[in-house]
């Protein structure tokens, strides 16, 4: 009789594989799949971010329908129908229903799929509460007919198994349709499907998505460009953020012949003469083979490769949304709570985290309808897709929280936590590799670069929002003050005259000394027959003026619109006209007109004027032009500004900095009162 | 020529199984390796975790040694050394370099560790960052040497690598090290491996760790109790919580031939008479070889086992710390803040989800050095393990926050949120299956059936804290009172004789009136010979009392003291005594000692004093007998209280509560006055 087993040998015997699907079946709150509420949207953003990638990979304009059925009191039914480029047939097993599976993960480019957990993951969920199969029905372009698998997930093994199959007509040239019974809740508000197709959008404004709710209401999100954004390209690993043991796989992995090429052709941001200069740094041979670079060596390296100036990382590997598509994103999908500001958004320069880039964007929206006693509202975005769970454990939240908003304007409670104001942010991170906390993808991890990056992206935000803020109080003032004196004054002066028994005096001079502004009144007048933006600049400093004034509308209003006089120039995609203004005389006025077809949805908010030929201060009702607008100033203006700056030198006042406003100043001073 | 390829045939192209090892090492976050700082931790974590889980397995008392030492500026050398049963030379690679690869996983029974990733991973992670092997040493019992291996793992297949082994002789019967080389960062204070060491000491107590720190600080928690806690049970599945897909593997799994068998023996809580009703009322035949039943059948099982009225879970597969351990232990670390509260701690029943037990238990610590104007800190465990980072994604921390802790005595800005004040709260989740949010195992996930169960614990610790607060305002009137009547009234009574010219009266009856309380003053005294509780019981009430006194002390320290007189009874191991009063008159007060050696380390806090024979309402200076204290009363008050019960309902007022004071009162009123 042989021995009874050691404790060891007990121990020993239990030891066994898991098989990652199994491992993901007992944990399925990592993927998201924890109750039937979040499993309903892990499934709905699973297809939906499938679909968008694979249409943006074939270069199709995504059109998306996403339906949700009930089946019984707890089960639901998701089907998720687009017109990307299909799979072929040979791939769909594996696409649906193996967990770790998938063409993106070893792709060193900005994707909203990344992982191959996502779908497999809401197709074991599928199976596992409802026991019904995933029905997936795809075609390609050069296939004349579908093919429908029935689909489960082996999870001993983690392997797809086929169920059915057939092949069956279908009336449109390529696509794919998932279709799931699971067990699920429907809710609308947030964190609900229609809350998650409406971010969606507000980020992706080259998709088409249309959502039938188990009532059967249907909502259609149009498309608002038909851009597609640039496909981001692939990318070689940047040796910022190398860690040595990634190095050392690189080095065994290439073929180049030689570490010098290794470095030159498999990393970023290096070339051939700064490798040469780096291996000769490290006192490695540049014609060493990369296998050979072991140990030590390898230490070497990495540390030269720190320790070099090399080029930045490559952005094109990103796909930003950009300021534009953000703005008329957030003014797309918050134009009914009429927000008073838009800030002009805020996207950061690519930096690079561990060898992947990354970069961050910010939009701010104030007052309007937005609730002023609670929480600001934070819509967070890794790589074009909304993250609407565990906003707690995010980066994003962590960031906001750690920045003093009292200095911007807004309430926060002992200077940290998420400030309380009529406020909404909107940060986006893009990069080749998101840190998520887990596979559900719902927050974003910790990290330094990415926290350096956030704040300051929120800070340059929160600057605008302040800079908003005071403006708007300053004009509160200045309406205040204007309102009086227009009505005083004349009031005093005809009186005293009266008195006097002379003609009441001349205000203008006085007027201008006093209120010292260029003021652009600009309302919008509705009338049937049409919708009008008569607008008035009028001079009310003591000097004459050359302006020019600026209009940014919605682009596809600028479209429709018609100006009297005409615009010196107009930029439509940006929706953007400019016109030069006759010279105005101390409390001299000149009048515009834009015109639109009637029942244009156009409010004054949604139109933004500047001024450029006067300063901030001395400018009311519109905002001076701002930096990054690239348009020529009229010759009169820059003249005038160079010749001021040569005036202050010469009167030694060279340390001042010159402003357009001073220049016109010195310019007109001579034709002062 | 070959065409080109199509779209769908180049994506197609690029599908590739992807390594849960490369996965993993692309998202490190996950696994807890985002920082230098949190990957010491992590590390540290997993090797303690492995460490105490192998030695209560092998039911060795854990006896562990943690030392982190400095290699260069960025990397740190962490070495843990256990006393546990070892690990036999062919499992070694595949414990400690193969990630999803354990012991635990497949067993339905509570431990630290079940997934088996975490060790594996610091090895993966040590690996990345330092290109240096994992050095494991392990001997079993059974053998004369201990095997040494270098282990690395190769990422790409997700298996173990040796790159060197030894055999070496180690002066330790068995046991096992790991050493590992890491990009990290030594930190204090909290989230460091001190604050984990000492939060594990706290839950448990069995276990001796010594931790050296890299400056060579040594630390040692010595273990407070040698008994090792009861090795929870592997259980069967219990129905409550099986979903569809799970009942259909464990149906195809089995080896039972009939279902009735199945249901009976490989479930828990079905007995064999449930299961053939149960399977009467799902019309399926109890002699139905289980892979039979599919489909719909497998959905009528599920409904008659959701509506059967089965046995309870069973518990034993769970170890959950216990009030006593609790106790203790958060006095053993909280010792030097000298908390002046430490509410008896709430242990909850077993419940399921998913069919997994859990339970929670709840200790509320109050006052003393604990900061009064800051949030309150919170100690998380699951399974005996401390929860250090991601407080905010932690079901516990969204359960403490949804408590209207306003309605407890701690302050709460607008009702929610986590409070503030000087209270310390430790709650434990111990279950066969903890629903992390993460692989790095930190925070744990939303889910209902926790919620409820962590709500309804901590709402009863919140209860003895109000209890407590209450009772410290009510005590601190009283004192007030009794001092101002102490004083006054035989001034009073003195002036007047004096004025009346008679001797001043016995001032009993009234002060006893007026103060109507059982006073019991037990200080600590110090003497370099030895320390002292001198004891006073004062009746100020205006009846005799029948009182029982009970203390209880740590446990060690009422090992070492003697008591005059003797108490009537102890408990050594709950650290109990108590004592049977002589009768005391009106103002009358008796006298009891404690004796100590010299240079015990206890104070007052340290020692509970609780009373029967009077209701806490006329009770200062100790509390009321708690109700699970399992200790006869002694025969007078029974006999009083039964007495009295009878006089009630004679009286008519037999819906009143009976209690002892009032029985008391009853059977003393003859003599009264």
């Amino acid at each position: 009789m042989p021995p009874p087993p050691t404790i060891a040998q007990q121990l020993a015997a239990k030891q066994r594989d898991i098989s990652i699907a199994e491992f993901f079946e007992r944990n399925r709150q990592i993927l998201g799949f924890d109750n039937p509420q979040r499993a309903l949207l892990t499934t709905v953003k699973e297809a939906v971010d499938n679909s968008i990638d694979a249409a943006e990979e074939a270069r199709v304009l995504p059109d998306l329908l996403v339906e949700v059925a009930k089946e019984t009191d707890e089960r639901l039914r998701v089907a998720v129908t687009d017109n990307g480029p299909g799979i072929l047939r040979r791939e769909i097993p594996n696409v649906f229903a193996r967990l770790l599976y998938g063409s993106r993960f070893h792709s060193n480019r900005q994707a909203r799929g990344q992982q191959g957990i996502g779908i497999s993951a809401a197709v074991l969920y599928a199976n596992l509460t409802t026991a019904r199969p995933a029905r997936i029905t795809s075609k390609v372009e050069e296939e004349e007919a579908a093919h429908v698998l029935e689909l489960v997930l082996d999870t001993q093994k983690n392997q797809p198994r086929v169920v059915s199959e057939d092949v069956v007509l279908w009336d449109r040239p390529h696509g794919t349709r998932v279709e799931l019974v699971l067990k699920a809740r429907y809710t609308r508000g947030r964190q609900s499907p229609l809350d998650y197709v409406r971010s969606t959008a507000i980020v992706n404004p080259h998709c088409r998505i249309v959502l039938v709710e188990p009532d059967g209401t249907r909502t259609t999100f149009e498309r608002a460009t038909t851009d597609l954004p640039p496909l981001a390209k692939e990318t070689l690993p940047h040796p910022f953020g190398l860690e040595l043991g990634e190095l050392g796989y690189l080095l065994k992995g290439t073929r180049r012949p030689t570490v010098a090429e290794f470095l030159a052709k498999d990393l970023q941001g290096v070339s051939a003469r700064s490798a040469k200069e780096l291996l000769a740094a490290a006192k490695i041979p540049a014609s060493e083979p990369p296998a050979k670079i072991q140990a030590e060596r390898q230490e070497r390296l990495l540390d030269s490769l720190r320790a070099a100036s090399l080029l930045a990382p490559s952005s094109d590997c990103l796909s930003p949304i950009g300021s534009l598509l953000i703005k008329r994103g957030l003014r797309n999908v918050l134009g009914e709570l009429r927000p008073e500001f838009f800030a002009p958004p805020v996207s950061r320069p690519p930096k690079v985290r561990g060898g992947f880039p990354f970069m961050v964007e910010v939009g701010v929206v104030y007052g309007g309808g937005l609730p002023a006693d609670q929480a600001i509202q934070i819509l967070r975005f890794a790589n074009r897709v909304p993250l609407l769970f565990q906003q707690g454990a995010c980066a994003i939240t962590n960031a906001v929280g750690n920045l003093d908003w009292r200095r911007y304007g807004l309430e926060q409670k002992g200077g940290s936590g998420v400030p309380i104001g009529p406020a909404l942010l909107l940060v986006h991170v893009a990069s080749t590799k998101i840190p998520f906390t887990s596979e559900a993808k719902e927050a974003i991890a910790e990290d330094p670069e990415l926290d350096k990056e956030l704040t300051l992206a929120l800070q340059a935000a929160a600057r605008h929002l302040r800079t908003h803020l005071s403006r708007k109080s300053r004009r509160e003032f200045a309406s205040e003050k204007f309102a009086i004196i227009q009505k005083i004054l004349p009031k005093l002066a005809e009186k005293t005259s009266q008195l006097v028994g002379k003609p009441p005096p001349d205000l203008t001079p006085v007027i201008t000394r006093i209120m010292d502004v260029v003021n652009v009144d600009a309302p919008v007048v509705r009338a049937p027959e049409r919708v009008t933006l008569p607008v008035e600049v009028t001079n009310y400093t003591p000097r004459p003026r050359v302006l020019e004034l600026f209009a940014e509308l919605p682009p596809e209003v600028l479209a429709v619109a018609t100006f009297a006089p005409a615009p010196d120039g107009t930029e439509p995609e940006l929706g953007r006209a400019w016109w030069t203004l006759p010279k105005l005389a101390p409390n001299g006025r000149t009048k515009l007109e834009v015109s639109l077809p009637p029942k244009t949805d156009v409010e004054a908010n949604d139109v933004d004027w500047y001024v450029a030929g006067v300063d901030e201060s001395h400018l009311l009702g519109a905002d001076p032009l701002p930096g990054d607008w690239d348009v020529r100033l009229p010759r009169t203006i820059v003249e005038a500004a160079e010749a001021a700056a040569q005036d202050a030198a010469a009167a030694g006042a060279a340390d001042e900095e010159v402003d357009y406003d001073a220049a016109e100043a010195s310019a007109s001073s001579r034709d002062d009162e």
